[in-house]
């Protein structure tokens, strides 16, 4: 039923009385909808009673649909149990890390190793596979919702026990392997018997960091073995149909190692909301479509999820300035999403999310929100050839939620180092310079190019970490930021000197850190200044790109360069201010021979994705003032259809996509 | 026994050894005391086994206090039920929201839908009710203490199964309807048995909006409930003696809907303490003056409690400054308090309320405090004529424990818009012309004011909403806050544009909102500032009285101004400065013909109680400079008791209380 | 074995294959390491199930240690049980204050009051004693290590019954005196029964402060009762090895009565860590290394932990500056240390403090700690002679774990009054101008002093109260920081005005507090400020040294003078700006004829110890310049073994330790 750039949101049709339906139905295709997500919380009304099932709704609401030739993305409904199966079965409710029993009584509130859950779950999956398997209007399933948005750990008896099978797996039943990984010599925490091991539950001190660590893992494989299973469900019944899960790719959510989900996934797709707070969110938006495209394997995702305007789960829900709507939408293309839909169609009037805006909002269509929503279905249908392209890229950069959760453990030399902070200081200069990037994990096949960026690897394992030498030494430029290399897969310190795994690439050794306090910057012999962290380098064959101007290192090497093999390695041993580092990415770049997608003003995002016989460079205008970007002399402009022969004009605020014919 | 206005405060006598108690009547006698509470904290003495009753102290006490000639406000001590009671029936403890259990060891930690408490308070009551109905010392029954002010919520099962009793009978044991009104088919949330529900404890999400109002709507009538009970045990003991229980209408307490609970007091009276990090506290006083005034119909009230220095219970307790106690008791009374009263009598030297002061501090007579106390005395003797007259006021202020309540939910479009702050913000620039307000719900009697102001109605039913504009619709002056009408009774958002109940009337409509960041702040074209919210407003009739002059809303109506039928209606679209809004509210009480009670320069306070054939003027000077007020020829100053022809000089920090006679 | 500063650290082989064991010798050789405390956390190895026994490691190490001529500091394990003890023993387990279960997986997560845990305890102290009481290389026991750090207080049934066995012994099976200790009439929370007695578990409202003043006090003994109990079982095994146990004196640590522990002690030993937010920890690091000499009674004693470089426990763990380590741990030396010890020997790879520095770093040798670890101890080498000498003062300061207990709890007049930081601010002064302080409680023997500080002390029992008054009366000099005096050892107010116990002794009398609010400051009239509080003191006999003058209080005396008997007694009613309060300290020694140790220059830290034939001059030099000090025409400055004939000069950063000859 798709083609072109899917459009849509999540729709809820239970939540207002059936005649409003045939309205949604018509402004529907007013909008150009084409692909809507059905049934997302739909289980207490699909399962009035446990194993008794009525789809009536379902079966009305599909038809209509298909009708109107709107394609359904079919969800599970198992985000959300209705409150009979936990009553039923209140061992399924979730315990956190104090022993705190939660409740129902909002969504996403279970143990997602609880077996009543899961059997619960596959069966309504199953129920639902059986009966919508073959309905023409279903062309996606998508398995759950977010998973891991509210219960991402759960602290119960029946997690301890799936986290023990989850070790004796890793471990090989050994129980002695387990100890020596956790290092459990220490404090006497040695295990004699794998019943002893529980959950890294609230404790007098901190507890053991392998245990923490290893703990993170389960999680995301407890959840993930939810997915997969009622994926295995759906597809017993439909063979043919695809199947998602929303990820959240976005700002703070950091409980899912998707580079371990998205194999397991036909299609990814990715929710992601604007974070009121920051001044430029649509560079966290450029940077999660870069990463949900990696994740995709380079290849088209869906945006599942975003807002038409303000969300309602922040202190302070910020609407979309002028435009802001089209530019995010375009933005998502831009990094390869072939589909754009929203939370939700229709602004609910009760419940928890009663003030998150929609797609029809609750003033109806005479507001900004629906004549945005009517333009964007347009500019979307404009854009139908687009589908498909991919966004190439010369660099890497490289990202791990292993690492993310290492660092972020207890007891580390500071707790000012953020991982997604570090990243994003990395990616933001490349973002104003129009570099496109993708992100990989440390093992990833490297050869295609020209530079890899590691802001933040504390932990690597030995693998990884040869991989990225190796890609040095073949040729390449590495980048490495501070305490990157610094531990093994098991969280223990490389020994030696630091930073461990990456000391003989970047000719360079540590011998002690020094962290900076917060508000606390040093001064750099170059004229910038440095924060957050501080590292005794001394060079061992590296030369100093810039050294400390003051302070107790003095005339340390804070940034060095070295030539390794055939190849660059640079050691960025703090964290410089902006300007600086965007100096240093643009010597990175030259070292690599990498070059923006295009010349473009400041403010102006470029970002290119490649057809099969054109390019589409897409322009999007963050600035109060126009601005003329040279392109290709056959190009066209999609959203107005007209020719721009040589250069294209995008005004403040606005978005051109160019096509670009390749000979 | 009382005549003039009373004073007094709570007497523990059980702190101190008897011979103590001799010197209390003759201090109390020279401070001019002539009511005291008594007993509210004395249960583990009246009952030192469950039914055994020691009623040694209270026969002691009131007897001496009879003889002294001093009045009894004898109170239920079942504020603070004994550690026997707890051990005896822990499942009367209180469980909060996240399941913790509390425990006993300080006071009101006890479960108010707990049969077995509700039992044992009512015994303990019933005993004193029939002990002390006839004692002549006795004039009021003082029920329990500050319900709620520590135990406003329990999550335990007992709550839950109180609470499903409630709403069966809200609900009318319609369980269709209850899902209707909650909205549960969002989240898949619906309840197919009463069973099924339970209190909004902590849970993975944010809990359903209307199951939490209904919760705090149910939370205060439980308490309102508790109250009833005692107080018809004490009727049917002493049919003649009135009884009151202390409110506390201050700042941030919120828990109880005092509308519902004021009809059931015979003499309500309230509790007052200042706020050490607030500059203006006194501002805050005054407008708890004037809504328990306006709680007790207008009619005279008792101030139960409040300091005569710091208190304890804040991080910095601030003493006050040289003639504060004398300006803060006075300025009660000139809002209608009949009735002047401390917590504490004597201070006490051990316990959790040492630091707390009281009417006879640590340091004993030789001391500010005590002289400050003894000067009050003579004051009040002064005042005694003052009794029973009322304050009339042209302006009503609409308060709303239901809009409180709903407004400050999770999940808001800004967590900034606090209710509480919003209603002083429109209440002090009124304080210092020296306009009289009274409170109101919306759904008063409106013919006797010439102004309503609603700064903040984010809940309103449908009858409150016509009530209003129906006040403005037959001539009257209405003004609005922003996000005003925005839900109904059930909380759902009333659909077709903001603000929902009140566009037609206002003359306005409104698309979208844009609350604003914390520090944000947005200018107006007439120069001033605002803050916290805006929001995209229509004009649809209105004029623009004021538009932003920057930024996303460039251009649009900030402050907007309608004819409506036979009277006027402004919508506050946003929160203006100090000042723009004391200019818009000097503009609405124009457009309604208001006038201040006097003209005072800046930092006086003036109010009126009207007496049968005279008016009390009350001069409370809070600068640092005298001033002379005008008053009519034939006025008499009656605190010097010197006549006054045409003008009083009020001096620095001091009270002038100026009798005009009526023609 | 020992002889001169004994130096070393703790020592954890099983965190380590054996063959790095060979080269811990050799280096430990190499730095002059005499003494190493060996087992703190071997529980879980040294009884892999109960009551079985694995010495295999213990024997080894100790052997080898012996055999390289490196004394044994053996500690019992008994700080972190294994887990098998907490399968089999969960009700071991802590529970706080809220009902929350702590669980195992970190280390000191024990009820102090468990049956199991003690005998457990005690079983394996018992089996160490045995085993090693006659082993050569083992100098003296550790028993457990630092009591206290994580589990201070439990809140389960088992403590209960144990505090309730302490309040009975206390008050001598009379439960009336624990109801008028407590002021249980207050709040109705008199006790019948004394089953009815629970710990200040969470309760509604704030608890009674003497139930949570014997709570702390019971806490404490809770611990040391533990503490009594190894030492007896390693006594009655090896009568003849003295014991320690190391405390925690430093910054934030309050939980453990250290006057009421350190006579159990035949060892006092301490574990000082810098904060790295201070950035004049050194001043800290002095004033503990003052009270633990204090503690323990002027003798030398030993310094158990502290750190090469940074910590891992805090948000931010700064390194040392260049020398930083050095002049630590001489200052330690200076302040009466006999020994230097750190956490830990070498840095852990794995577990939770894997980021803690270490003598011998993730590095390894080649590093700037290992050196300064080297070049240490040759200084101590050096100072052999320095061993046993005695730090000779005049001036007293009170310090009481009781006042400080009692001020810090909840419902004072201010809580930003905290004791630690009130000390600290007066010591400040004396350590810049070298001034020699001796740490006592209120009722120590002072006629060895010349003056006497309490800056803070809240609580006094009577005798105390006394005991410094006759200090006073007898010709000595006094002087009190605010609110001193206030309460009895019940805690209990004393009436009559303030500072209750000292009215007499000063010559003043306070009828009001004024606490001042956070940010908030008042003038003197001197020119200087003051903060945190007031009070509106007046003279009864003093003179006013310093007056407010401005505010509520203007002209009333903040700093007050007054003779008593042969003496001089001081009042400082207020905090005072550093400025200020340095000029008065500086009064104060003059009125008491008290002289620094030598004049030095500003940043240069000079002490002086007292041995049988010399005196030895501590100079450590914390500024950027060199700095010549005089010293005697026979001296000789001992780290360089050089003469220094009349004088010595300090580099920048330097420490130089002079030996001056007596006469």
């Amino acid at each position: 039923m798709l083609n072109g750039i899917a459009y849509g949101g999540d729709y809820n049709p239970e939540q207002w009385p059936e005649e409003v339906w045939a309205e949604d139905m018509r402004l529907m295709s007013e909008a150009g909808v084409t692909m809507v997500s059905v049934g997302i919380f739909s289980w207490a009304l699909l399962e009035p009673r446990e194993g008794e099932y009525d789809f009536t709704l379902l079966d009305r609401v599909l038809d209509m649909l298909y009708a109107h030739g709107i394609a359904a993305d079919l969800a599970t409904p198992t985000a959300a149990p209705p409150a009979w199966f936990f009553r039923k079965y209140p061992e399924a409710l979730p315990v956190d890390k104090d022993g705190r029993g939660l409740s129902y009584g909002s969504r996403q509130t279970f143990c997602p190793s609880s077996p009543a859950y899961r059997e619960a779950a596959l069966r309504m999956a199953g129920a639902l596979g059986e009966r919508y398997g073959d309905h023409p209007a279903v062309v996606m399933w998508h398995v759950h919702n977010e998973y891991g948005c509210h219960n991402a750990e759960c602290f119960c008896e029946e997690s301890a026990a799936a986290f023990r099978g989850w070790l004796r797996a890793k471990y090989g039943d050994d129980l002695a392997a387990l100890n020596d990984a956790w290092g459990t010599r220490f404090w006497s925490q040695w295990y004699y018997d794998w019943d002893e091991i529980i959950p890294p539950r609230a404790t007098g001190a901190v507890p053991n960091p392998t245990h923490q660590l290893d703990w993170r893992r389960f999680s995301s494989d407890a959840l993930l073995s939810l997915y997969e299973a009622e994926r295995e469900v759906l597809r017993a019944a439909a063979p043919e149909i695809p199947a998602t899960t929303n990820f959240m790719v976005m700002h703070n959510f950091d409980a899912l190692d998707y580079w371990r989900w998205a194999p397991k996934l036909d299609v990814v797709s990715n929710d992601h909301y604007l974070q009121s707070t920051d001044p430029e969110s649509h560079i966290d938006l450029a940077l999660s479509g870069d990463l949900v495209r990696s994740l995709a394997g380079g290849g088209p995702w869906l945006l599942m999820e975003h807002s038409t305007g303000a969300v309602n789960w922040q202190p302070v829900n910020r609407a979309k300035n002028p435009g802001e709507l089209r530019r995010n939408a375009l933005a998502h293309v831009a990094r390869g999403a072939d589909g754009i839909a929203y939370f939700q169609w229709r602004a609910a009037k009760a419940g928890a999310e009663q003030w998150h805006s929609a797609m029809l909002p609750h003033a109806g269509t005479d507001s900004q929100i629906w004549r945005d929503v009517v333009r964007l279905g347009a500019d979307l249908r404009a854009l139908a050839e687009v589908r498909g392209s991919t966004v190439p890229a010369q660099v890497a950069v490289v990202w791990d939620w292993d690492a993310r959760w290492a660092l972020e453990l207890p007891s580390q030399p500071s707790a000012e180092v953020r991982y997604q902070e570090l990243v994003r200081s990395w990616y933001e200069p490349l973002w104003r310079s129009g570099v496109a990037v993708d992100f990989v994990p440390p093992d990833a096949d490297l050869s295609s190019y020209r530079l890899v960026l590691a802001p933040s690897l504390y932990l690597v394992d030995d693998e990884g970490a040869a991989n990225l030498t190796g890609f040095a030494e073949r040729g390449g430029t590495l980048a490495l930021g501070f305490h990157s290399g610094a531990v093994d897969a098991n969280c223990h310190v490389r020994l030696g000197g630091y930073p461990g795994a990456f000391r003989a690439a970047l000719g360079v050794r540590t011998d002690e850190l020094f962290p900076l306090l917060p508000g606390e910057s040093v001064e750099l012999d170059g004229g910038g200044s440095a924060s957050v962290w501080s590292e005794r380098v001394r060079l061992e064959g590296a030369e100093a790109v810039s050294t400390y101007a003051r302070g107790p290192l003095d005339g340390v090497p804070a940034v060095t360069r070295n030539s390794f093999g055939a190849g660059t390695t640079w050691y960025v041993a703090t964290r410089p201010d902006p300007t600086t580092l965007a100096a240093l990415l643009d010597r990175m770049c030259a070292d690599a021979g990498v070059l923006p997608v295009r010349e473009v003003p400041e403010g102006v995002e470029a970002v290119l994705r490649r057809g099969a016989d054109a390019d589409y460079l897409f322009l999007i205008n963050h600035t109060e003032g126009g601005a003329e970007i040279a392109v290709s002399v056959g190009a066209t402009e999609l959203l107005t259809g007209k020719p721009a022969p040589g250069a294209v004009t995008v005004g403040a605020g606005e978005v051109a996509v160019v096509r670009e014919p390749r000979l």
